[in-house]
């Protein structure tokens, strides 16, 4: 089993200890899975103590041992209760923080009442955003990881070349691509750390399914199986001369890849494949222009207006009606993470080390959707794909 | 597509105003997904206002068609801003809520800063225990899912024994039962309310990978893949002579419903048989005692005695050190609903209606785990078995 590396952790901490510093933060208590693992290697149950100074005082509910053997951060201790936290904080010299960072945009409110009590004289922000910052520039280490991932993305898309058949429906489709991508070391759940945000593996669907808006944040929504999570692969059986969507999120060890590819038996529509091939011009606007210091918000304008220029306002990225506002977002432990290449992001801006995707997808309502989706890492100036499937639509003989 | 009738939301909606009415709530307003589904029949992002007379008023971000075509409302209108809130509310002439009920449980800080902006003048409480006492029983409409999703349990217990065989993986088992489940109509998700409880289709382990301790509040862990998800099936390859735990999440139409059977090739170890039988014994006990007007905590109680008597006083529900303090959870549109079988809930008390998974399991450290678990229905004063597959260990030829 990978285990994060002690050096990798201490990285990660003294870069947000330079951030709270900035801040004025004495100290970010972090609580959720995704911060957890990324700040300590393990998500054993407890709070992750980092004061602006000093080293991380990790203290576990459940199960401590367990925290010992993954996390390679040296003070792991047990605690029972969130009340003990101000005496376990003297035990280690440390002084009662006055302004405390939380992850507010993922911390229930009844959590953050009993954080108040902890704390009664201390103020409290939203630490997310340095939290953001941090892992959003992703090391040699969470690379070579990434790559793992993007690996297993196109064996994914591989066995989709085998699974694809007229008449198989697009749940059957979506099941078999789950198993194998399970087998390759898939751990199944895909993180979205935005509230109510869940994700199934993958959106594949066909024809006019693709077309169907969802509430989810994302371009295309599809049916799914029932209104209760009304998103994915529905029962429709997959045709021939229709656009089949498979957009996968592939895992290793915890970090995402995230890939769109179009197949069709037999052929696919003219429309629809003008339609794909002016989306890959899209992302290479986005490849030439989505340099250091470009502000995120100007790579999403320069792609929407080049979008809309094409004659396709009313119908990127989404149906008129249910057209979400960004074309890419980034990716690591999960897939919702900086940098977000969407409107309004202006004063945040595109740097070495990112990595995210980037997915123009337009729909013709009553016929369908295309695009493309692949994941980028911005090394020394120069955005390079890590996703490495054949982007040209794959042809299956009808 | 099967759409929630509704009949079968006013009938929510006006037990839910009931208990309102009884705590002096004006409102309560809806986000969270699983909540938005039984009020609503869907889950299209917005907010579910309901008065504490009159009729729910759904405003939806995204998107607005799909609402209207799976939603059994009356009102539903789009939205745009939080901010409109106030005003839509007006132009259906609800007066300004004064007291107003949140999902505090699960509504991150962020979104609770922005309903207090909303309404200024307005005191926030925690609606969620209204909501799940509302939740906790279950309509003729809903057991018939629920009977649906035991059924598809059974099936893929069934698989289970094509599929187990020496030497297949832990990872390997569980793909071939979540793809058995998802062509069977599983939607994928499970639904696991409390913050971080994320879950992943099934606790699939065997020999002593079963008696690995983990975060989750679950008796049993498992080592997982990687630390980034540590629990459920590792890599281990599975051997003769040794108990295979499938504890399995099934799911028909958004409601789930939780089974565990044990498994072995060629034999099942003396100790762990014995385990086995009397885990089949705190069972038998629950059964019996569990009747409408008992308090949670004392059925809990009352097994866990029996545990205690019979010698499992430090392996009962987890390994000493990791024990949980639960033997029972309610299940419907989440795996954690009401009633709560567990250390100091007597003040709740056991319902017709109501719908639970009860999971005696015992832990052998370094050489596994036993038990059983079944979802039960509390039916005029009797105890029922929704899921119904054979309680014998299944021993297969080695």
């Amino acid at each position: 089993m990978r285990l994060t590396p002690a050096s990798e952790l201490a990285q990660r901490c003294k870069k947000l200890q330079q951030y709270m510093t900035q801040e004025g933060l004495d100290a970010v208590i972090i609580a959720q899975n995704a911060d957890l693992f990324y700040f300590s290697g393990t998500i054993q149950s407890g709070n992750l103590y980092i004061p602006a100074q000093g080293e991380p005082l990790y203290m576990v509910r459940k199960d401590h041992g367990r925290a010992r053997r993954e996390s390679a951060l040296q003070e792991i201790i047990p605690f029972g209760s969130m009340r003990d936290i101000p005496a376990r904080l003297a035990e280690y010299g440390y002084p009662t923080p006055g302004r405390i960072g939380l992850e507010l945009d993922v911390l229930p409110v009844n959590f953050y009442e009993r954080f108040r009590k902890t704390f009664p004289g201390a103020a409290f922000t939203d630490a997310t955003p340095l939290i953001r910052r941090v892992r959003m520039i992703k090391s040699p280490y969470e690379l070579e990881i990434m790559r793992a991932a993007a690996n297993q993305q196109d064996a994914i898309f591989q066995r989709a070349k085998e699974v694809i058949r007229e008449g198989i429906s697009e749940l059957e489709l979506a099941a078999e691509l789950e198993c194998c991508a399970r087998k390759l070391g898939h751990q199944g759940l895909i993180r979205m750390r935005g509230f109510n945000s869940e994700l199934f593996y993958a959106h594949i669907f066909s024809g006019p399914d693709s077309a169907i808006p969802a509430y989810a944040d994302t371009p295309l929504g599809g049916p799914g199986l029932n209104p209760s999570f009304g998103q994915g692969p529905g029962h429709k059986a997959i045709s021939r001369d229709e656009a089949i969507i498979v957009d996968f999120g592939a895992c290793a060890d915890g970090y995402l890849s995230d890939q769109t590819r179009v197949f069709a038996i037999n052929s696919l529509p003219a429309r629809l494949r003008k339609g794909y091939d002016d989306m890959r011009k899209v992302q290479e606007r986005m490849m030439a222009i989505a340099t250091p210091g470009v502000p995120w918000g100007a790579v999403y304008g320069e792609c929407l207006s080049l979008a809309i220029e094409m004659g396709y306002a009313d119908s990127f990225m989404g149906a008129a009606g249910s057209q979400v506002s960004f074309i890419g977002h980034g990716v690591g432990i999960e897939i919702d993470e900086y940098p977000f290449i969407a409107r309004g992001f202006d004063d945040m801006a595109m740097e070495n080390g990112m990595v995210f995707a980037f997915e123009p997808k337009v729909v013709f309502p009553g016929q369908g959707a295309v695009g493309i989706e692949n994941t980028f890492h911005l090394d020394q100036g120069v955005v390079k794909q890590l996703t490495c499937s054949s982007e040209e639509p794959v042809i299956l003989a009808g």
